[in-house]
């Protein structure tokens, strides 16, 4: 069972509620977020029913779990959700009435290639600039981003720009101070299932990327979702970037389904990523029209000014024809399948 | 090295070629289909060179093999193929310009429900009826397929609809009998690598529908592909249907870039079929979208008149509302991504 | 339900059973094999109970299935199986209180290279000797086997070593004469689904070695046997020969767990195939170790006397030091698990 | 390229080899590890040749890489290691000519359960003790582990027992803690690609014990491996515990290949955990037996007094019966394969 403490609720009332459920033999855990407390119920469930939680002061709501996930269930809230991303006049929504571009580098390396890159992605119909100033890599030999001078570097870009910035994050101890920077926090698959990541990014308020993890299923995916709600934030949006299966061809295998079955059971908007999906650029423009077309609530793609020079994942990146073809995608597909172009509706 | 033998080579033109290639040394596999001979060559190839088989009378082409599939590879018919499924005046096309539509049961149960699941199906705009006689089933206590009498049920609602009909062939030695009744033969997931099987529908003549294997690389599949194609049998339609990976929420993980990378590498048509994947029918009418829009030359679906008693498969079955808006689907889609119907062009 | 007929059974017998289901709304397919008919029953279960099939002439047995699979289900019989592999006189077990070794060449590729790789076999310590005469191949350009003159090879082997010989068969209609040369007939990965060929093999009344399908699932594989046993041969021995995974490191993943897993479900005996599992030979000496270790009844090792001449798998053929690695871990190991030297128990 | 600096290199050496690298145009990763100095160049290679750096004071090695891992490959040091564990005087090693038996609880509950749970590990031959206090666990409402209470239980049975102990973290901000407590700190399988927490434990110099991330290819564990070894601490014992693949029989799918494979390409050593990969206690004891018999150098196993109140994964504990034939297969089979029980090697 998990009590959801309405914002205003104070200490006093999350006390209250602690111990009564201890007076009937349960145990509590209680996670302070930033705009709300929840409380995690665990023991005899039928004794919790008779202690009428949903009437002491400060409670806003209580489930009972039965998927094994819960604060992103749509049991739990029906509609499905928008989350809002960036400064308030310059919001970018993602979420079911509207289609939202996210493009960037996969990496930044420097100011002009940042952009320039955002440039290109602005031409082509993006409204939210993508691009890792950490970057979590296999090889501990490989180039690891440039840190803290990247973070700079997308926050001058969204200046020059006006997009909104989301960019990775990739330990706990640096999640304060990319949320000094970022207007959405991402995190990669290779800690999809980092909790105490996951926590952090939770505590902060900011919206989160989420991607699902490589080799997740799409109930651990929610799972690990939960984990950041759990913490107050519900302002998460989902990111199917392929999944490891035994065909070679691609990098990953796009689980194109993953968009309907979460539409399904969460409520949480998802986005896909073609480009680290396939992880070979002709495969993006016709993986995002049908990225566009199973109903999925945007799309985040690499772009680069020079692919051949990247510094990361340069064979994914799209330039000339292919990102015109991409952005006549963009422009014609959603309208089709009922949707607006989100850039229409920033507030 | 493939040597490609014109339709009206001769035996003694046959026979030629073999005697060269063993005066040097080499192996000839000579394989005869309906149409046309090819010839194998295994041996020092630099030798074949020198042959200059070419010149031969009754040789048509001649391959050096680099990909390991040659028959079924744009590097040998840089064209995409475009194979028409039918008897004369009613042959339907299934290529690059046009988008077809296969629908009906998965298997052929009744007259009654055959009859009225094509109905549905040609209402929605499918062009080709599906239906199957002989079902290949993990159990060997679960239900088999009618055999003979499916047949003759599909080649009389063949007859009052006017549907060409595609049925699945199990076992090599029906393969004589089911080409008798269908106008294309498919190979089922299961037997994906069942090459006695391939070899005899390749000595047929009749268009195939080559389903992938639910665990098959996209190399491994053409490589089946090239098992039918090396009998003289080109009319081979490939089948996208789901592989197996470890995520549980669908049957099958719907492989959607299979669609661009097969249509990269191989000239031949490649259909998608949502049903098996999915194994949902909540998800049938979202990945059908995605498939046009990836580009898929078309789709294979499975309706039911009434799908809570059929004796296959039933939860992925379309009807009523899910088959209204796939008909909607497939009357706009394919032309926003620059295709025809497939049913304005039958010959 | 399936009810099996006693092998004394008569055609009256098996039409007496099957108009008692008849007559209840229920459908009996009967499957006649050389030892006996077994006859599956779907309908309502409830009214079968009421036909006191078990009372009737010729009935042997009567088996409510609750496991997918029943016959070859411990449930059904929970004493674990031998299989007895060979011609009177030099019977070889493979069963639980023994240790078998099989050995041979992949493929039959001379007289001279096949008796040399029986010889080193034997020396070895192996008793049944395998060899291909019949290659299923993923590309057609490949060396398929030399099939009759291959056999012809095994059967003259057999002769100079009094090794009896397991060989496979690839296509339904090679079964007759496949059965007529050898003494127990393999079923490879790729033919795991192919229900004609098991069934065809299923009416020989030969031993059967039932190689795993390479991505299927224990209950499929166990459900593959059943339709070998169905036709009333329950000589099946199953052979684990690793899954596709996403590991690149083996040409498949051996699961060495599915040695304990099928012994608690089923009573076929189980042996591993080191050599096709890894696909390379460093790995096969480690690897029957821990196959003898965790409790198979036997192994099925590649031996060549020229690995790097070899048409087929060379890479993972032993000869020389490994060999003699090999020959003495199964000559030590099985009696520390337990288990006697198979060759000690001809028959 | 890597530079190994020797424990001995100032400051002022680890400056001048910098500096070097950055006068010809390249990078400079300093890695300060408790014992030693890494660093790692990025640039032209050609160019750091002309260096001659393996001159220059401090410097104790300079690697090509060519693998894509390094310190922890065989090229790097082709004797495999032995690791040891424990404070002085009752170290035990984990190496090649040894064979260490690991147990315990999977979850740290209660001082009774813990001290109860080692009494019997030691019983049945165990050397060092596993157990958690901090659980890593997919859903944020179940069982999260006693935290420091459960490291000071550890720290209490250890003196109790003598046992060395061995416990994960999951974060990287209680690496410190726990390395206070811990004589080994554990990795667990969803953290196998958090570089931040991999790079923490590098910096303790405590052992590590690196569990296989459940769906890591070889590769990308050995480079995990290379993320700790890159802060200069070499003591890392990997851990195969099962990867992700379709088959459902078992919780994970033991790649028992993974040790040799592993001992062929890195000189580290390598354990196994037959209890996680299983998730059944029906089948610990064979795959014991069969981690033995492959060559593994250790494995670690899950005992409970009572699995049936475990408060996490209790289905997998051994105790009574299995517990007994796992002892009997440690005291039995590792001598077969010619290995010294590590207890009598205590130093």
């Amino acid at each position: 069972m998990v009590v959801v403490m309405s914002p205003e609720a104070t200490d006093e009332d999350i006390a209250r509620v602690v111990s009564r459920v201890e007076g009937v033999g349960g145990e509590a855990f209680v996670s302070k977020g930033v705009v709300r407390t929840i409380i995690g119920l665990v023991g005899n469930i039928d004794s919790f029913h008779h202690l009428n939680l949903r009437t002491l002061r400060g409670v806003a709501d209580v489930h009972r779990i039965s998927d094994p996930y819960k604060l992103v269930s749509r049991q739990h809230h029906s509609e499905r959700s928008t989350v809002w991303v960036g400064p308030e006049g310059k919001q970018v929504p993602i979420g079911p009435d509207s289609f939202t571009f996210l493009a960037g580098p996969c990496a930044v390396e420097s100011a002009e290639q940042t952009v320039e890159a955002a440039r290109m992605a602005q031409s082509a119909g993006a409204t939210i600039l993508r691009g890792g100033a950490f970057k979590p890599r296999t090889s501990p030999y490989a180039f690891q981003g440039l840190g803290l001078a990247g973070l700079q570097i997308l926050a001058d870009v969204r200046a020059a720009t006006g997009m909104p910035v989301v960019t990775e994050v990739v330990d706990a101890r640096d999640v304060e101070v990319v949320a000094e920077y970022a207007d959405m926090l991402q995190i990669g698959t290779r800690n999809a299932a980092n909790v105490g990541l996951l926590q952090a990014v939770g505590d902060t308020g900011k919206p989160v990327l989420l991607k699902r993890g490589m080799t997740a299923t799409i109930e651990e995916w929610l799972m690990a979702a939960e984990y950041v709600a759990q913490r107050g934030n519900l302002d998460i949006v989902l990111c199917e970037r392929g999944i490891r299966t035994f065909e070679p061809a691609t990098r990953n295998t796009l689980d194109i389904s993953a968009v309907p079955v979460v539409q399904a059971t969460s409520h949480l908007p998802i986005i896909v990523d073609p480009s680290h999906a396939a992880g070979r650029k002709d495969l993006v423009v016709p993986l995002s029209r049908a990225a566009i077309a199973v109903g999925a609530d945007g799309i985040i793609v690499d772009v680069h000014p020079k692919p051949e020079t990247a510094l990361c994942d340069g064979p994914q990146a799209l330039l000339g024809t292919e990102l015109r073809e991409l952005a006549q995608a963009v422009r014609r597909l959603p309208g089709v399948v009922g949707r607006v172009d989100a850039s229409t509706l920033t507030r």
